[in-house]
């Protein structure tokens, strides 16, 4: 009989949505430890294919992520605006493809913002990729950079969503701090 | 045995993609007769549902309309720029979840701008809703105006489909007019 069950591991699938890079980072976390990389990788699609074959091949590559690694939340990034229209299209595609992935397995979907999730891997709203990248690097204990940067994204949004769990009252005041809104 | 077989009709879903209101529109199409109206209709999610719910609700009823109706094509709007990025990140989540229905059946999807639909329903491809509402009546021999004017949309997709690919010259023609792009 366990009396004193240790809280069990969260396990978080970050998503960095994007039609020719989607960034994927699967992160254990554990109270009182630090974040552990469980994997990371890239769904890429052609440019030239068509967009109904590129939505297809991001939805099967994270259909076959979330049976692999069975995460418990899974973790978006939210866009608000970006300069380029067709740009923000794309990435609301594949978000959209992400979040019914996991939608339609009744799992959690939590979405973050850019400047939510560099505060919270690196203090600063406005901190560079780079030095999101280092951050992840660090706090993941990693060899080497993980490439493409999406990657590296998808693992900060994993990380992220962790602490602002772990640690409501702090993530409240970064996110009213980074101004998210809705 | 029969040598001189009619072409047979072809059925298009039309789908005018949006979170609060994603407008249905199913049609029949038959070289040298007037498009057929089959079905109508819209989905609505609240606006406080929260993402996941949303796009969920879209696909359940987009694949209970495609079981229902077995359409050889898809049809969706294809959105370049608009000035609200946050009406563009709807309509590209929704665009993308009836894309993602209709090529993990298999069925072809087409692509088709807001003007090339007015161009191809009402030769104007800077014409106004009411315009494409009222020519999509007259065309469908519907008795009362499509509600709401999604469902129109919907429909107005379907018959610009069905009439592009009957004539693909004069839908060159009116592509290059309404200076559609990729």
């Amino acid at each position: 009989m366990t009396l004193y069950a240790p809280r069990p591991p969260a396990r978080v699938l970050g998503v960095d949505p994007g039609l020719t890079k989607c960034g994927l980072g699967v992160v254990d976390g554990v109270p009182g430890r630090p974040p552990r990389l469980v994997a990371v990788g890239v769904v890429r699609t052609a440019a030239d294919d068509d967009i109904a074959a590129r939505l297809l091949a991001i939805e099967q590559e994270i259909d076959s992520w979330l049976s692999e690694h069975r995460p418990d939340t899974v973790a978006v990034e939210r866009v608000f605006s970006q300069h380029n229209v067709r740009t923000v299209m794309g990435t609301a595609q594949a978000g959209a493809v992400a979040i019914i992935c996991a939608a339609r397995r009744g799992l959690p979907v939590a979405l973050h913002t850019p400047s939510e999730v560099k505060a919270a891997v690196t203090g600063n709203g406005r901190a560079d990729k780079d030095q999101v990248t280092t951050m992840v690097m660090r706090l993941l204990r990693m060899p080497e950079r993980p490439r493409p940067a999406d990657a590296a994204d998808a693992l900060a949004l994993a990380i992220c969503h962790l602490w602002r769990t772990a640690h409501p009252a702090v993530a409240a005041r970064q996110h009213s701090m980074s101004g998210g809104g809705t």
